[in-house]
């Protein structure tokens, strides 16, 4: 047992030595909102629960869900269920130079996430809100918008705008 | 050998028996449109290539990708290879009730698909494209569109516009 401690204090040594930037990327990958919600791994896989579009703010969005989310939708169970997560992918629309009447995809201005954990995030109705600009969170003040809009406006459906589209 | 399909042979009939709609739910699942296309079993629960949309025809969609798919787009490999399928959900656009500055998923009015079989599909750059509406595929004529216009527009990128939108 001691011999194996040791074995994997020297490897993580050599590890810092021969890969220094790695700390550096696992601190980022794990950097947290004020609210507390980081990036999930691998939220770019989920499914889909539903894509939306302003015109206002030239802004065509994809909402992706994890499987807890999914499942629920799909049961149509609420509220939903701790370990939630919903993720809102946003990009800015552009003209496609092959076909120009149909926008698509241009620079992606943020990603948002909606964490729901009922005792953690009890104060903003069990949901923790996230807003990432470049991979880095945005300030205190731009998440205190967060809850009060979603409690203002969809408080019957879990504070959760989106709705599944089939 | 022989008891076990007997054994069979009677369960097929009482099935037949208890519930007479489900050949007709079967037939229906794998109902092909005049290319030879059928609707892919699970593709609604396949990741996002991207979103686009159009204000001509007040229509949001979104691009998903199998897994032979989203393999290709991710490492840029072109020609898409064969097993690749291409599931292109559409839907009109209508105001939220609750954010009218958001358009959210109203009616579907089809879903289309691009399947990946070089040998089959030879004279339509690989492809076999169908075009469903409410599950059932649209007329021959409506299909003699697609290739076309893919072959027009987006001849360099294997007759595919959609990009992967991280």
């Amino acid at each position: 047992m001691r011999r194996y401690a040791s074995t994997v204090v020297v490897l993580l040594a050599a590890a810092w030595v021969l890969f220094p930037v790695l700390p550096a990327a696992i601190a980022a990958d794990v950097v947290a909102a004020p609210t507390g919600v980081t990036i999930p791994k691998g939220y770019r896989n989920w499914q889909v629960v539903a894509p939306s579009q302003r015109d206002d703010t030239d802004e065509i969005r994809v909402i992706l869900g994890n499987s807890i989310a999914m499942k629920a939708f799909r049961k149509n169970v609420l509220p939903f269920p701790d370990g939630t997560i919903l993720a809102k992918l946003a990009w800015k629309r552009v003209k496609s130079p092959e076909f120009p009447k149909t926008f698509i995809p241009g620079v992606a201005p943020r990603i948002e996430f909606m964490v729901k954990d009922s005792k953690k995030y009890a104060s903003t109705g069990g949901w923790g809100f996230g807003r990432f600009i470049d991979g880095k969170p945005a300030p205190a003040e731009v998440h205190a918008t967060c809850f009060p809009c979603h409690q203002a406006n969809v408080k019957d459906h879990d504070f959760v705008f989106t709705r599944y589209a089939p």
